[in-house]
């Protein structure tokens, strides 16, 4: 509780941002976010002097669960109350702040080009904290917790210790240093290449976080500019590699993660793709390839980083570029990045028991250990992936279900479904695809994503936990 | 090589079936299948007396796999040979030939209620055929294989060796006895309560083999009779039953089969669709409950048993019931019966995986024994498992690719390409849903249909294995 408390106030605190941006515009809105941050730092000022306790308490496998899970249900819930300064309900409200913290970047606002400037810098700022907050919650949290896949990286396995939380101050310090280097380099390119400052700002928040939202409703295709488009394809591959990745790289300690292969996968998969995808797009519609590399490349890279921009409605492109988006919504990036979805490592093991399956049915007397980054796969990976795929799959037949019970149609829900669930942000359909918006949803169906989203950033263990009874009784 | 050829002796003869039945009644067709039977029945020949050897060989576990790749090819492409007296491609003539033979019943052919019934008679015998022919390989080489879920019953799971095939004749007795049996009663059954004799047989043979090609366009939705639909339901569940369930019966020797949750969940879990999407119709239509109860009961139990009849076009029941059905495509019966699909199971397994991930999770320390049937599940089922959904999975995304590249809609696409692969029939939309037709599609499409029909039919991996470079080298 001591926890959230000191959260909420910080994230009081961080609404006075978009609310010194509103007043240096002379914009209104600016009293809407000093109450919102007076109730956020209100509420956790009390929270955490009600449960003040001098006793250092140890963190517990158990309550970790509980304060995770809660962590990312409390912020949205705050984060969204400088929306309701729009006159829009709640759902809405929650919808588009969970959206921005879980840095999926579905959003149900239309007309961002007129909103005041505060509540589009809120916007960056939800997704830019829920980015860095999801890469600690990554590496020091769920690897404690036997969630995600960092632990593939530990010498040991069993290494689920309260000491990894003790070493961890000087973790959070750097992953904090390289995002905001990342981010301020994103920055500066994109106001190089043509963006105002605060568009330059805040599209490099939601670059970074791989999160998607723009300030405007066409997104990138707002700017027209091949170069802006590059530089965010730079970046948010940035945001979708492991962010250790860097932290080792500037201190020259390449170790295990230097040799990690989802890494190379991610790059060879994003390469791959785009190009087979910019062949055929130019042969299909004529355009030239240099254009159709672009199209497809920033598109396929928004959408595998889960980030979520749009420069083109590429449904439009035919049946083939529909089918080919909706599996990429899948895929996802690194594991320690700010990207959603299956994510590469998973693929990297699956490919290897596949392959073990084929060499034991040929000949049922060899066994051959399965490697991940030059080490043995430690027995526990693969059911513990079996297992994620199959709640992934679970939970968006369900949401996809509840959705066309809520007189969705079926491509709608089932990508609506798959993109909440991914942390991408557009689905497939007129009105939930790159050129459609959320907003025209039900109220109840924008909750149930709104929820999708929280359970597929966590990971869907550290929530799912907690509806199992038997989590309870321990 | 022997085996294809003595299998192609015998399904030359099988040919004269329906060639009597035209003979019968004076229709000119029955040259066409004395034809086709010669031709069969003589490549066959050819084969045995080429290959004739002396001494007895025993099957080595590399030639399993390709025998039965080749069986389920050869098959097909001979029993293809009839329908080109149709004056349709040869595309077309194998897409039936191999969606009856896997038990799928998608078809191409339209005017069903006008056609001879010489050839409508050869599409109930493929099915018939197929269904037996997976019984017996589902029971017998697939345990050897080390695909498909039959060694979960075995009582050593090391017992990979010559020994089960040579006791293996009696079995073959049983299952045909058992099945020649249900078909009877089926036959007897559907005649009973209003099918003439021919249509009561040529539906029996296709019920019970789960494949659902019907003698109308119009499938089931022809008799408009309450009566005929619920025997259908019943003789589906039976087809989606493992056969040994009924040997085991019989014998009085129930063993671990009498125990098999996998029998328990399917009957549950078709109670619990039906009943719950039942009052979902009623309510939302205005249907009396119990004409709900059949409409849903006969529509789901043909989807989840991957028979694949229609008794009405479901798809007009709103979203909600198109997303349901695509669900259910994916089910599956049990092993060791004539169904297809992921199957019951896996879903078992796939429960006892994320039960123990969740009490791993919850206290690390303790390790928790799966158990299936009473049993230990051995150590290899659970990547087994996994390996075989992952490949279920990236085989429906690449077939679905495929035939978006081909021009096909995204919904068309990815509910034929998990229809074909689950050997369930219909799909969705206009073009290949229930109430529609394959013959529209793309002679390519087709092609890649039908074997993607005999990929699912013969669970992946004993096709996939033949790609795998290294099945070539041992």
């Amino acid at each position: 509780m001591q926890v959230i408390g000191a959260l909420l106030v910080v994230l009081g605190g961080t609404m006075l941002l978009p609310a010194l941006t509103d007043l240096q515009n002379g914009a209104p809105e600016w009293r809407v976010f000093v109450l919102s941050s007076a109730v956020t730092a209100g509420t956790g000022l009390l929270l955490v002097l009600s449960t003040r306790t001098t006793e250092r308490s140890t963190l517990r496998l158990k309550q970790a669960f509980l304060l995770t899970a809660a962590v990312w249900t409390v912020i949205p819930a705050f984060g969204a109350i400088p929306f309701l300064g729009l006159g829009i309900s709640y759902a809405d409200a929650f919808f588009e702040s969970a959206s921005g913290f879980t840095t999926t970047g579905s959003t149900v606002l239309v007309g961002l080009d007129e909103l005041p400037r505060g509540i589009l810098l809120w916007r960056s700022v939800l997704q830019w904290i829920g980015g860095v907050g999801i890469i600690v919650l990554a590496m020091i949290i769920m690897p404690f917790l036997g969630v995600g896949g960092m632990q593939l990286f530990r010498a040991e396995s069993s290494d689920r210790s309260e000491k990894v939380l003790a070493r961890s101050s000087d973790l959070v310090a750097w992953i904090a240093a390289v995002y905001g280097v990342l981010t301020l380099l994103c920055t500066l390119a994109y106001a190089a290449a043509g963006m105002t400052f605060f568009d330059a700002l805040a599209h490099a928040m939601t670059t970074l976080s791989t999160g998607g939202y723009s300030t405007h409703d066409a997104s990138f295709g707002h700017f027209q500019s091949e170069a802006l488009e590059w530089i965010a394809v730079v970046f948010m591959i940035c945001g979708g590699l492991p962010l250790v990745l860097f932290i080792a790289a500037i201190r020259g300690e390449p170790g295990r993660i230097g040799r990690d292969p989802q890494t190379r996968w991610f790059l060879i998969f994003l390469a791959a793709v785009s190009f087979l995808a910019a062949v055929w797009l130019s042969l299909r519609t004529g355009i030239a390839f240099d254009d159709a590399m672009r199209l497809v490349a920033f598109n396929a890279v928004s959408v595998v980083t889960t980030t979520g921009y749009a420069s083109v409605d590429y449904t439009l492109w035919g049946p083939f570029a529909v089918g080919l988006f909706f599996m990429l919504t899948f895929v996802g990036g690194c594991t320690g990045s700010t990207a959603g979805g299956i994510k590469i490592y998973r693929f990297v093991i699956l490919f290897q028991v596949i392959k073990r399956q084929f060499r034991m049915l040929a000949s049922p007397s060899r066994l051959e250990a399965m490697k991940y980054a030059g080490a043995r796969i430690p027995e526990d990976v693969p059911p513990s992936v079996l297992a994620f795929l199959t709640l992934y799959v679970a939970t968006t037949a369900a949401v996809t279900l509840i959705l066309v019970l809520l007189g969705l149609d079926f491509v709608t829900a089932i990508s609506s479904a798959a993109t909440a669930i991914s942390n991408v942000g557009p689905g497939l359909g007129e009105i939930v695809g790159p050129a459609g918006n959320f907003s025209t949803l039900p109220d109840m169906a924008k909750s149930v994503l709104a929820v999708a989203m929280i359970l597929g950033r966590l990971e869907l263990f550290t929530v799912l936990i907690l509806l199992d009874p038997g989590y309870w009784r321990w």
